[in-house]
């Protein structure tokens, strides 16, 4: 592994060995010493586009692990201002840097500047592509609060179609064995058809549903809520009244087994009294980014 | 003390002890030597508008402990901008980070952060609010520079009607000793109300100028100076009228005792002559920032 | 060397002590292992004009030597917004920092930063003046991939009317014995005639042609492209037609034995063809950014 560019590029042996990593990082965390692993090395995050949380995860992973890093987020007044390509933002940044951290609006861009880049790249969202931290965070999280991934049934709820997070874990998902995946979303936003035909192909159970309240009925370890944005919808009224019904509420979840999951930033789709439930893990699957990317950094550094 | 809040939360007792440890914290800059006394800690400067002083002088001070510090400034383009409350924005960075600095514009934010915070918050200026830690370094400026704070006497002159910076170290200086105020500002910016209300019910002795000439008959320790804003007038003329009067020259104090204090950023206020005398302090009162805060950042870490 | 503000200030033995250092500081970095030069040291970046490069080369170095950095970007949101004059804003953060890299629109502005600081000042651009940083730079790429800088022969492509790059190395290259000079640009932007006069009054050999094709004829150590930058043309199509017959090519220099230098961004003039060649060092240049840096925030401390 020299580059994290994609979920599709690693196996689940991979997968496994990063968990691994990344549980041995949060432990390493929860002692509150300082570490000097990275002592000397910088990490570079460039960001084409804002993603303030992303960034900061990323960030706080180097220097948890006694690293440093440098900052290009404003894209619009650097050099690509004037005219400069991707590519040779990467290599002069690749001779800054022992390590980049790219975010970028265009599907590729990641893997294009892998191609030129002398150090380590990972792919911190390339559009609507990739953003296989994320995933593996999302994996961890699972394993971690579930004790496994393998036989595990979870739900999905919100936008389906869109949704890069979702698509990437169902992806990742299936890597692993006996799972069980129930799709639940406004009929206008379910799963894409190549997704479920894929899901077919390799004999992986799932189920669709657009009601809501089916979640009532359903025995499973994880629910995983999406976001629905509203510039998904051409008429707003369509979006206010699928939005009020796509609502985790405490009645709805409370006397439920499985753990509520959510990328963040949460808006509308969670209620806040779910907050106050055991069940409710997004804010410690928002912790578990930091020794996932302390994991990813370390083992690229090390692969060099 | 787990979170600085408020200057109303903490008593006198408590003041003494964090200008006590500043001393030490200013002992230890002259040595010019690394500190490695928050090694591994991790600051997060969240700020709602944009303060780049007082920002840069938290993250220096948290660098110059041997910390490090993570930024979120660019809050227009962050998670924040797609509707994430305060709230869940301070929940996920109290998972990344060892403490909180936060500017935001509504007054009780800082409050409301340090209830949903796992890590201590410190509030660096809430609307019109508070900022504790200007205050605190005020007090240390006046203990350092005159050598005590009971039994001072303390002019202050400008906006005195809006200024928090004021309205927090007057409400400080009454949990000392023998205190004399003097207020001297434009009529229509005069103290509030509410405040000399305060003042008279205390027993604190204070008296009310509208005329900066009265300065060179006062017999005074500090000369504290504000900026008088422009927005405060409807009518720019009186505006242009009343900054003319108020404003410190050399004429005016180079024969006084006093020392001359200012929160900065400072405009047409204090004469560029001025700042040549033995007497102007706010470069120093500054730099005092320094390692007030690095005692206040000690303080809240090494209590939690 | 208190501050370094000019190219002028310095000689030929302090040109070429600092490249010696830089040097060292390559070969430091190739151990890849941390370094505690400046530990504890923090440099402060203050930017009223963005430049990301300069400003992430700086930090860079910086962090290399082990010390730690505070940026001041945001420069139009910040105390200068509310009228802070530059000189308050210098000795501000001179009491929070203990080096200050200083970006500047107008021509003096680190001259005066310099008599006001009470740490170096280094001179990272003030407009058109000088950026001592990149001649330096410059200096170092010549000798580190040519072994010498006496007697080096060396064209210069692109404006060199308007080029502060072109006109300081140049200015910096007659320090040196037996250096010869080609100047290739379009009529409308030769270089500037008190240059030339100079040159001619220190006996330095030079020649001037408007004709890009006359490259292969010709015998250099060096060829130095510079950006045509579309303001300086009233005419778009004027513009369009000089940009295209200045464009380096593969064809144009693969037969050559020179080393082709640009100060970055590139945006048309180099073409990406050339990239492969050995030849092309403009990103070995930009790498070279690093260690000459160290060396400079190196000298300027430990003098100090």
């Amino acid at each position: 592994m020299k580059h994290l560019i994609s979920m599709r590029d690693i196996g689940k042996d991979e997968i496994i060995s990063i968990l691994k990593e990344s549980e041995k990082m949060e432990k390493l965390l929860n002692k509150k010493k300082p570490l000097k692993i990275l002592e000397g090395k910088i990490l570079a995050t460039v960001f084409f586009e804002p993603s303030t949380r992303t960034r900061l995860s990323f960030e706080t992973a180097m220097k948890r692990l006694g690293g440093d890093v440098i900052t290009m987020t404003d894209v619009k007044t650097a050099s690509t201002a004037k005219g400069e390509s991707l590519i040779d933002t990467i290599r002069v940044l690749s001779g800054y840097s022992d390590i980049i951290v790219l975010r970028h609006p265009n599907e590729g861009a990641a893997r294009l500047a892998s191609e030129y880049s002398s150090v380590p790249i990972i792919n911190a969202g390339d559009g609507s592509n990739q953003h296989p931290t994320q995933t593996l965070l999302d994996l961890y999280t699972i394993n971690r609060e579930i004790g496994k991934i393998d036989n595990i049934k979870i739900a999905f709820v919100g936008d389906l179609k869109y949704s890069r997070t979702v698509h990437s874990l169902v992806y990742a998902l299936t890597l692993f064995d006996g799972v069980k995946l129930y799709f639940i979303s406004p009929k206008d936003l379910e799963m894409p058809k190549d997704i479920t035909e894929d899901l077919k192909a390799k004999g992986i159970e799932f189920y669709k549903s657009n009601c809501i309240q089916d979640l009532k009925n359903l025995d499973v370890n994880v629910l995983y809520v999406t976001r629905i944005q509203k510039e998904r919808f051409p008429d707003p009224n369509e979006y206010e009244r699928v939005k009020g019904s796509y609502r985790i509420t405490k009645d709805l979840v409370e006397d439920k087994n499985f753990i509520i999951m959510h990328p963040l930033p949460r808006v509308d789709e969670i209620d806040y009294t779910v907050d106050m439930l055991e069940q409710a893990k997004y804010f410690k699957q928002s912790f578990y980014g930091i020794p996932v990317r302390m994991a990813i950094l370390k083992k690229l550094l090390e692969e060099e």
